[in-house]
């Protein structure tokens, strides 16, 4: 008997036929012999109507008061689940974050759990109940105060629970059947992923690709939580994310089958994500003296602005001078171009570019670490395909280039098959994909 | 500087413009200097709907998790409140019942408040800032759950608060100007009331006067609260319901003007109130010995009716025979009926009579303990318009009669001229008259 952390998303729970189909899930689980704890989104669109309405009384909406509001989205949801659960025959109890034990920083809508202390979960756990706890959701200790964790904050609330319950899994669903080698909206051909590192998987969320968010990966990562990212659709298995040390647990099955590559080498590239959220900046001409690009990116923090990529070439076209370039989001480039625009004279560069039609590509593989010539592979694929590569930047398991943004799916699917990537078949991909 | 408590219903804050209205309302009476503590019913519908979505995943909700749901829509709408007040530059604080320190029983959908420790709300009223509570809702120590308080639970909110801080006066919106005569829909001519006793509005409101809940009002006079029903459209003053011993504020004002009959006699009559909820039953003919009024009324109770006027004649048309009648809502009389009729043989009673097409009608005053012959008034005025008269029930203060359900209407205002209740005017009636 396993302890099982189930996380749902909003679109698995848009309506109440939706909310049965989960409960039925849940209760399969439960019928299977497992401990349940679930965290659930708030229904559809709730929070972003919740935001609207906001909105309409008041501009900018009192932080604590947002946050009061936005967490009624959760709280409908875990208790429609837990009734509907109760109406199949099994004892469900919802609890709100705070109820929960999820404690926070006093961040209003982008609070970190800092603590988990779950007993009343145990409690209901131990009198056989399926818990279920509103995600997105903790409480602070000094102020006393309810708080929103932000982006990914469902996911986080999974994980955090897997952890501080010592979970043998914590299952994200989504409507796709797991992490896939590339986005198969982008890249027909792209496979499931049977297992992925999370390292790997960290890569991959942080340079475009969708499923599961960075936070709760990191979190997972730190804390030894084992997720399997899968379909709320299918029973399928998805896709492991295996923290260090960790292995995949159907290895442990006696005669289980495995598929994918088991006992022979890890594939060198894992995936391939895109991400045209980016726009790019060049400062060109930069007096190539210290303290030029501590005075632009000084300017560029100032701003708020996040910084993605930085490359300086090592010479410019004139001696003495240089280029920097960096990419960030698209909506806040041009607060930067402005601010630097206004301080060219100070900072002495002869020109400032702003080009937002450009997207990243990148290929992510643990295996790059022990495998040269990995790259080459990349440049080669770009080349034959006739798409011009405007930045390089690399890490230890990744490769990011900037292409032209209608460059960017032709790109991707070229350098899929180049890494030998393509399934046999086209991925099913369910119309509205979401989480 | 007083403590105002005020409360809004939910067709007061049915929107993004309701909500910011009574936000002005709220800053305009802390810009006078008063400390303002805000009980908030959810928006509109919010509650119907909530109930609705429960009931389409699961047919008997459980009743934890219902009230887990149902007190999310007064979250909902003290957020926003709170934040609609903030935009206008003023301070505001949203607390749920369980922070607002609001003890109840444990009976989910129908909890009583036991206690009330607003701790957190002295602390907030001491800090300047406006405190908005939610309504209908409560916590229960021992199970550590939310609790809904069932029907007036926004109102009883708003009186508990005011007892629990001692508050001046406890301000009851509505979109109508106060407590009238009669319901103007019905009668034209009937008269907002300047004051009423806390008694005669509990009379009117157990008989069919909406408005106010007779919880609410009955919570008011064991704690000594005043009560001042008013309207979220105007800044009128509205109707005062004094308790026993409570003076109407504005007689303490040096040379306000009192309208009304202040240093007169009180007048002999209040209002009058109509009920077309009731269904009659009649059980003719049942054996005039001990035990069968007995017999009758523990089956009655069985079925969990709730029971209003019992009658029983001193005679029937046969010796040694009489009838009892007695009346209750609409839907409980069929099941009632069965219970009895299956029983007709060991009870002995010859026939049972079922009619749903009866309406009530009471006129109230204190007057009635110390006049003779009030009585006389109203069974003239309704004999001078042919209206027969079915059952005749009387209390202290309250004399009511059944009639035909069609004669209901014309015999209200028939009663209401006679008392010589009727205004000058027509009351001005807006549209969609609810709380």
């Amino acid at each position: 008997m396993a302890l099982i952390v189930q996380k749902f998303g909003g679109s698995s729970v848009a309506d109440a036929e939706s909310i049965k189909r989960v409960a039925k899930r849940i209760v399969d689980t439960r019928r299977a012999g497992h401990d349940v704890v679930v965290a659930v989104s708030a229904m559809g669109d709730t929070t972003d109507e919740l935001l609207d309405l906001a909105g309409q009384v008041a501009p900018v909406p009192a932080p604590r008061e947002l946050d009061m509001l936005l967490s009624s989205g959760e709280r409908i949801s875990m208790a429609l689940l837990a009734m509907a659960i109760h109406s199949m025959g099994y004892e469900a109890r919802s609890f709100t974050g705070s109820q929960a034990g999820m404690i926070t920083t006093a961040d209003h809508g982008s609070a970190r759990i800092v603590d988990v202390t779950p007993v009343r979960l145990r409690e209901a756990l131990d009198d056989g109940a399926i818990v279920i706890v509103a995600g997105f959701q903790g409480f602070n200790r000094d102020t006393r105060d309810i708080t929103t964790l932000g982006r990914g904050g469902s996911d986080t609330t999974a994980v955090a629970l897997a952890a501080a319950l010592d979970a043998d899994v914590c299952e994200i669903y989504s409507d796709v059947d797991g992490i896939f080698t590339a986005d198969p909206r982008v890249v027909p051909l792209a496979r499931k992923l049977e297992r992925i590192s999370a390292e790997e998987m960290l890569e991959l969320a942080a340079n475009g690709a969708k499923v599961l968010y960075i936070r709760a990966v990191e979190y997972a990562r730190r804390h030894g939580v084992l997720i399997h990212a899968r379909s709320t659709f299918t029973s399928n298995d998805g896709t492991y994310v295996l923290g260090e040390g960790m292995t995949d647990p159907r290895q442990n099955s006696e005669g289980a089958e495995m598929s994918d590559a088991i006992g022979m080498e890890e594939p060198v590239v894992a995936g391939v994500a895109i991400d045209r959220s980016q726009a790019k900046v060049a400062v060109v001409g930069v007096p190539d003296v210290p303290g030029s690009a501590a005075a632009i990116f000084t300017l560029v923090a100032r701003t708020g602005a996040n910084i993605d990529m930085i490359v300086q070439n090592a010479q410019s076209a004139q001696p003495g001078r240089t280029d920097i370039s960096f990419t960030l989001p698209k909506q806040e480039a041009v607060e930067v171009v402005k601010v630097l625009a206004a301080e060219q004279e100070s900072i002495g560069f002869e020109n400032l570019v702003h080009d937002d039609q450009v997207g990243k590509l990148s290929v992510v593989g643990a295996g790059m670490r022990t495998h040269s010539g990995v790259s080459v592979t990349l440049f080669e694929a770009l080349s034959k395909n006739g798409i011009n590569i405007d930045m390089i930047s690399t890490s230890e398991i990744r490769i990011s280039v900037i292409v032209g943004e209608n460059d960017l799916d032709e790109a991707a699917r070229a350098v899929h098959t180049a890494y030998g990537l393509d399934g046999d078949v086209e991925a099913t991909v369910y119309a509205g994909t979401g989480r």
